[in-house]
């Protein structure tokens, strides 16, 4: 199992982040960043319980690229699954899948949860790798964001007990790897107007496979060719 | 799926009653019996949101007996495993495997909840006809008490409502998708000894992700176009 990172992203009640805190204590998650958090309080420790060296240890930071930095992978929650095909950057995995094919992986992994009424903005859905989704009733599918967050780690709980993983991965090297894709669409005249779209629909695509470093490498290294190709208009350069 | 009532015994925290209504109507259950429970205001309101009709509803009677009456399994929960045989009392059923063996259950079943400080006393946990549990951290198994009534409401619920995602792709055009790897990577001069290999690895990313029909057909073309554009020397045929 990865190393994973529990982040809270703009919680406004101290008690759910309190919740959140004592969930992590009963399932072993001991890494918690707060971006632009309410201010932490008697009630948020009274609700963490034997949570409160999780809260204590809890790394506070301004920005969600604050609270995702180190992470290699980076995993968005929502409660809302979007029915049609079109909007692909809303297609969650369910919890329980992600959990499965997390058990074998060793990158480290932010998972997020957004502000306890509207969620995480679209710029941050837009940096997430994929997101996962708790399904729930289709008449009130918003869960409260502590019960959210337990659901989670109960899932990721079960494939096992987490290991300490390997040292965190420089995120910055995904970057690089998608901007190869970005690049196949420049050299194959992609419409302009739909770049933006295809390139987080990528990504999306990308994050819910959970590939290893090596399939990315192979895979960019293919597309960073064929870019290449293309543009200087011959095979060798 | 039987019909399911939730049973909470001398609840002490409003709140704690107010979240349990919430997650009931995220995950569709609606009979909630209260035994003794604290004075339900504003607070539990608050907490139940868009659950504030499961708390309206809800029965509220003086005993253990009187709140699983009408019930034909009555499942209690405990956060204690004991590691011995001799205390069968206290011998629980995984949460996971409870749900399983309820799918195919019709007879209506009681799931009973005790106090957040001292749970079920023992001549409760002796009228119940099993023990269910969420497996935990050893460290500190005990969860919040709505934690732990939605922990085993959506185990339930995912036996019983699988939410319909979008379309997934169809075989054949698949296999069309796949093919067009393969011409990329001919279209690069990808090394034959490791096509094989990179094929399959290329399978089994798409093959995780899941990918809806439009996201391959985007994809293929992107792949498409770079292939001829190589093969043809230039970027429109």
């Amino acid at each position: 199992m990865p190393e994973v990172r529990i982040v809270l992203v703009g919680p406004k009640f101290e008690g759910n982040i309190g919740a959140v805190a004592r969930s992590m204590a009963n399932f072993d998650f001991e890494e918690l960043y707060l971006a632009d958090p309410c201010e932490i309080g008697e009630d948020a420790y009274r609700r963490a319980k034997h949570g409160s060296d999780v809260l204590d240890r809890a790394v506070k930071v301004r920005t969600f690229d604050e609270a995702v930095e180190g992470c290699f992978l980076i995993a968005g929650t929502s409660g809302i699954i979007t029915k049609g095909d079109r909007n692909y950057t809303r297609v969650p995995v369910p919890v329980r899948e992600f959990a499965q094919h997390l058990s074998g992986y060793s990158e480290k992994v932010a998972i997020v949860f957004g502000r306890e009424d509207i969620g995480l903005f679209q710029e941050e859905l837009n940096k997430c790798d994929l997101l996962i989704n708790v399904p729930t009733s289709d008449n009130y599918p918003v869960l409260n964001l502590s019960h959210a967050a337990t659901l989670v780690m109960y899932e990721l709980f079960q494939f096992g007990n987490f290991p300490k993983g390997p040292e965190p991965t420089e995120r910055k090297e995904k970057e690089y790897m998608f901007s190869f894709f970005d690049d196949l669409m420049d050299a194959v005249d992609y419409p302009q107007q739909r770049r933006g779209d295809t390139s987080v629909m990528f990504r999306r695509m990308m994050g819910r496979s959970i590939p290893t470093k090596y399939e990315y490498n192979t895979i960019m290294g293919i597309f960073g060719d064929a870019s290449k190709i293309i543009k200087n208009g011959k095979k060798w350069e």
